[in-house]
């Protein structure tokens, strides 16, 4: 495949069908997700999959006034951690050991890396798990667009009110950014052939 | 192509062969960069390729070391703008207008929504401008795969030494996260076959 054919065929969708995005597309979206890398392999976010529509009008009338919340089929909600715990850090290393069939005491120079974030400021710790969210939300993108279906990548909400509705602050984390998952009203969004803005290389790009 | 094949492929390279990664796939990989979406497309943010030896010699011995930048055949910079001027906000609407073949008048409505960033103080100005280079990082990243190029994202380095070294802060940019490209040492890199870690699906997502 030609990843940049797929990428200029991919495009912020403002107008969707309604049509429901297959499981199987949905899953395949999801496992990127999970496949994404991270800082340190720690994955400080959650991804939220909202299908239910009761659940996305009430997002659409408080938290995203954007129509593609509702037209499309899915919302994906990315959110960061605000905290680290020692637990999560357990749980980890935990993981990788038994991912990787080593000991987990042979992991301590590795575990203290992870810790040491624990030196952060609670500001500086959530800028760090947004960027990470923004990765997975990236590689949710390109996953989409591989497999034909339409999304809206969406900063333009209010991650308080956001936050509230899904419960997040009590699980430690705060939402960052979203995308509509769905198909592409041809007829009626006029973006749809309109050709992509992008700066030139030229100006984009310095090579040494 | 099954996209989550590719992204398995893929993992952070620790020990690449010094092999050179040929000019198409470097321009493929650039190509993807301009291609990945930003915030109202303002694509605040700038790449720098590295292919001179003697700069990424420079940048390992000060700003980064990890073997990768010179063990890999080049390194890409990306750096998020720090301010916005008046000028660039013209500049972005004129590349609409043209390429859309539109009077720009036509969008002063959403000229003002651009210019309304320059209300942000610098640091969340900033904040926001390296989400979207993470975005265009993370474009790199899975084009690279795409593409059967290694690479390695890093973000344990200086960024003001790498600022300095770039004479970023002049052009109100500053280093934000980097990649490594080039061809993995299998024989050499214990990660090469090791399983990925990754939280499971049941744990990283909640569907609703």
């Amino acid at each position: 495949m030609e990843i940049n054919e797929i990428l200029n065929w991919r495009y912020a969708t403002k107008k969707m069908t309604g049509a429901k995005v297959p499981q199987n597309k949905i899953d395949i979206i999801v496992k990127s997700v999970q496949l994404a890398p991270t800082s340190v392999g720690f994955q400080a976010f959650h991804l939220y999959v909202i299908e239910d529509e009761a659940l996305r009008q009430t997002i659409f009338e408080k938290s995203c006034q954007q129509t593609q919340v509702v037209e499309g089929s899915h919302l994906l909600v990315f959110a960061a951690r605000t905290e680290i715990t020692d637990a999560e850090v357990d749980n980890y290393m935990n993981l990788v050991a038994t991912t990787r069939n080593i000991p987990v005491e042979s992991l301590n120079g590795y575990k203290g890396m992870v810790a040491s974030f624990k030196q952060k400021t609670e500001q500086e710790y959530f800028d760090w798990t947004a960027r990470q969210a923004y990765i997975a939300f990236s590689f949710a993108l390109v996953a989409a667009a591989v497999e034909n279906v339409d999304a809206t990548p969406i900063e333009g909400f209010s991650p308080p009110v956001m936050d509230e509705i899904l419960g997040l602050k009590e699980k430690g984390l705060k939402s960052v950014v979203l995308i509509a998952l769905g198909y592409r009203d041809e007829a009626n969004d006029k973006l749809a052939h309109a050709p992509k803005v992008r700066k030139p290389i030229s100006e984009l790009v310095t090579v040494i």
